[in-house]
């Protein structure tokens, strides 16, 4: 773990005032629902483009997609079953006139106009990765060297929270890696590497560390613990909200088989092909930025401005 | 009317099945959800661009949002009232180990791992102009010349079609005034004459036309016909699908003081404020843009490009 050079010391709650007050963010009424100001925006469009930069010779296929998948995909993926307390399903009315009236005139304890809402046939996506898989799985076998995605979402997570740095809407921006372990393994490290100077670039104090996915219930502590053992997920660290706790920027992870098995992707050779995925947050590295730099970017230190906004 | 000058005849079938064949556009196996690919994104990013260029001097407050929105904001709208059919509501899952364990087992007849799925407190946007009115109201009186908004976000509407225009998720970019009700007609009729030159520029051969909203059942008619009559709604219209028909990509809308009366907005004199929205839809325009020159990029008129990409 490398030094960390402490930000501006605002408390927690401080920092979200601030970004209220200063229009950088617009208060909904809903914890972790938020309206971006152009400021805010320009931000996320410069990370996203650094991030773009530095990748521009892996030659990814470019994959972008809105921010619900179909319910197939997702159901294949297991999410459900490993936190559901994440997942947002979208439901519709598919009645008629009279059962339109007969919702609208139900009490909030017979479900009030939402009493008839039934489950459609998509999903809200938990992250940007997700709608890939179908899409190369339809392809067939993988060539020889494997195959790159470079993909981008809006996703949902329920888990509101006053720290906003834990929205729950917000763009990802993730590599997806399909090849051998060997290949998976060194997307994965290479990424880790990428990142931290990445982060570098922008004055941002970063370290990386093994973690592991928030899996529901008694059960998740094992798939945790097993996760952990086998080193297969890794986060990028900075402060954001509270100056003396560390919020996860970006994650580098290693699916094994796992996504293979679930969607049917297999490698040229005919096997189950392994994955991997290297993602960030777009709205936590621009928080992390504010955090860092304070909120007059024009006041920023001139080489993370010219990193983030090159001279063309 | 202006003259319609009909793009390459290719049957509506033939024009979806090249937008896939290209890659311009992944299918996932349910109508109107789509993956974007790099060259897609650009049209997008292009024509919205190409909006904000020419709206630059109208010194609009800019709102970005994500594609969820409160619930008790909806609910004011009256949109489930009017649209029901369209709505998309979020639903989550807030039990525990035991209830976790008990939807993993249901069948589809007992309404499978959605069975316990609760509605939360936001829902899907239908419209980017949504989550303005709140923070609007939440100001308090408005100036004495009123106020302007550049809205944009990802909005669901729940018309699953195999025609690629018809999108279940598609980005809108929407100018929003409040003010007076002579400053919001002025707005819409300024929008219409700017949006029909835009189109002219991109060599789109664009028509405006009275218009209504696809209000639900039969006392929707009623609603349609009031519209209507009360020129509240006009759309821009050009040929997208299918080439002997024309598609909506944008809509001017005289709201009278339906949405300060539903969030209550009030103007600088206290009382409620009229409003107007000037919309398009970004997914809609790029495909125009692909119907009506080919799907070269490279290879469209010089003067459509330098539109889009100016020379900086």
């Amino acid at each position: 773990m490398s030094t960390i050079e402490l930000a501006p010391r605002l408390s927690a709650d401080g920092f979200r005032q601030e970004l209220f007050t200063r229009g950088l963010l617009f208060a909904t009424g809903v914890d972790g629902l938020y309206g971006r100001s152009a400021t805010f925006e320009s931000l996320v469009d410069a990370v996203d483009r650094l991030i773009g930069r530095l990748s521009a010779d892996d030659k990814a296929e470019i994959m972008r997609f809105p921010p619900i998948m179909t319910r197939s995909g997702f159901e294949a993926s297991g999410y459900f079953k490993n936190m559901p307390q994440l997942v947002g399903t979208v439901h519709c009315f598919c009645g008629d006139d009279r059962e339109h009236k007969r919702v609208l005139a139900c009490t909030p304890e017979e479900g009030g106009w939402t009493a008839a809402q039934q489950p459609a046939d998509v999903v809200l996506t938990p992250a940007s990765c997700y709608p890939v898989y179908p899409i190369i799985a339809a392809r067939g076998r993988l060539p020889e060297e494997g195959w790159l995605v470079d993909s981008s979402s809006y996703c949902f997570r329920r888990e509101p929270s006053i720290d906003p740095a834990r929205m729950q809407m917000f763009r990802q921006r993730e590599q997806v890696c399909f090849g051998t372990p060997e290949r998976i393994r060194a997307f994965q490290s290479h990424w880790m590497s990428r990142a931290l100077e990445m982060f570098r670039l922008m004055g941002l104090p970063a370290t990386t560390d093994l973690a592991n996915d928030p899996f529901f219930g008694r059960p998740g502590l094992l798939m945790a613990n097993g996760q952990r053992s086998q080193r297969l997920k890794f986060e990028i660290l900075v402060p954001i909200s509270d100056p003396d706790r560390l919020s996860a920027c970006g994650s580098f992870n290693y699916h094994v088989h796992h996504f293979a098995d679930a969607y049917g992707i297999s490698g040229a050779d005919g096997e189950a092909a392994h994955t991997g995925c290297a993602g960030f947050g777009l709205e936590r590295v621009a928080l992390a930025l504010l955090r860092q730099h304070g909120f007059d970017i024009e006041a920023w230190p001139e080489a993370v401005r010219t990193t983030l906004w090159p001279r063309a």
